[in-house]
């Protein structure tokens, strides 16, 4: 029997995300939410990702982070679940657990070497940027899509909200270079979809004048909810 | 950039599978595999498991042991691909790899308590008994299953072999009383039918006169390949 285990990061993750408030609940939620897994160009690292652009998808075993350790408790109140009902943390994905481990299934893009670095592109995570990566495998259908199975409350969700955009946000959209503009409307409006609000103002109208904020890619994300509509308001680039 | 993470276990898993040898090499390979995930029964661990028989499967994250650790190398030559063709580690599920995470999912039948445990009773796994583990999460099929997803060499194989049994070994299977009859022929049938031989071997008949064992529940099973039939020769009851 073992007392404890230490693992050490193999990658870095950059993505789109750089604060926590917003980001998707669970990966695949936001087709358009993209990373990049950092590895070092090391040759073993080479040696270690050959084969891996065979598959569609892969497991990113990550340790959640940004937040302070040692304040799990046994129940969380699942945004889902409107934040009212408490269950068991081992009943939830909640980053706040025992041990900070999460696992989200990502599709994979390719592997890309730039400045001594090996880069797998994803897409569809629910990553923080800067998350350390405990490890990589392959998603294997047979053994890991299993239709038949039952998921309580937690079942798919369509999107909560649609999402309208002022004039000088559209303006600001129009200009940017990075993640090209349409790239960047779809991030912010499927992010926004998934109304990324705290639970108990989940499914309400927003109050009036409550203006909502969070950074997607280097933009800062200004936003008002009003009958079922999220409007970007505001829009502006931000240095990383 | 944290240097390296420290996790305790938080269960232990009582498998059918006390030895390496003949486990099987993915969750859901052998439906019939049981596996009891052992939490202390304490206050606390009523509370986090609140809820989780709700779910129909279980992801179960945990430190792949009995084996020597730190002899991981880049590539790896997986069983599926014959043992021939080297690939990436991070490109299989072998266990040997720069941290020793598995992660299978599992159907979940029910959580008893028992002695001063609390017992995940769950089927279809692919655990060395005593295997630590380190998170329970639920199984989430709107983003944990991907049916698109394409899998290089890792598809699903029907059975490899089929498994005939000698008269000797039907005498003792027939006065086994744990876990059943019935359920034990099923396990080792099923266990057997993967092929448990080295990569390989796989494939081929095997050579005349050439016994294999393995370790199933508490049953010592010896068996025989010819003609692409795995023949049980002989069962033996064995203290664990």
């Amino acid at each position: 029997m073992v007392a404890e285990v230490t693992f050490s990061p193999i990658a870095y993750i950059q993505s789109c995300y750089p604060e926590r408030f917003g980001i998707p609940r669970q990966a695949g939620l936001v087709a358009s939410a993209y990373a990049d897994i950092v590895f070092e160009a090391t040759e073993e690292n080479k040696l270690a990702l050959r084969g891996i652009e065979e598959f569609s998808h892969v497991w990113v075993i990550f340790v959640f982070h940004g937040q302070s350790y040692g304040d799990f408790k046994p129940l969380v109140r699942p945004p889902r679940l409107g934040g009212n009902k408490s269950v068991g943390v081992y009943a939830t994905r909640s980053p706040n657990r025992p041990n900070a481990i999460g696992m989200s299934a990502v599709k994979l893009f390719g592997v890309i070497e730039k400045k001594r670095t090996l880069r797998l592109q994803v897409q569809g995570g629910d990553f923080l940027d800067g998350t350390p990566v405990i490890d990589i495998k392959p998603y294997v259908p047979y053994a890991d899509a299993i239709e038949s199975a039952q998921a309580a409350w937690a079942v798919e969700q369509s999107s909560l909200l649609s999402v309208s955009w002022s004039d000088e946000a559209e303006a600001v959209l129009i200009d940017c270079v990075e993640p090209g503009a349409k790239k960047l409307r779809c991030l912010i409006e499927e992010t926004l979809a998934q109304d990324p609000r705290p639970g108990y103002e989940r499914g309400k109208d927003g109050r009036e004048g409550q203006r909502w904020h969070m950074q997607v890619s280097n933009y800062s994300v200004f936003w008002t909810v009003e009958k079922g509509v999220a409007k970007v308001i505001k829009l502006a680039w931000v240095e990383r």
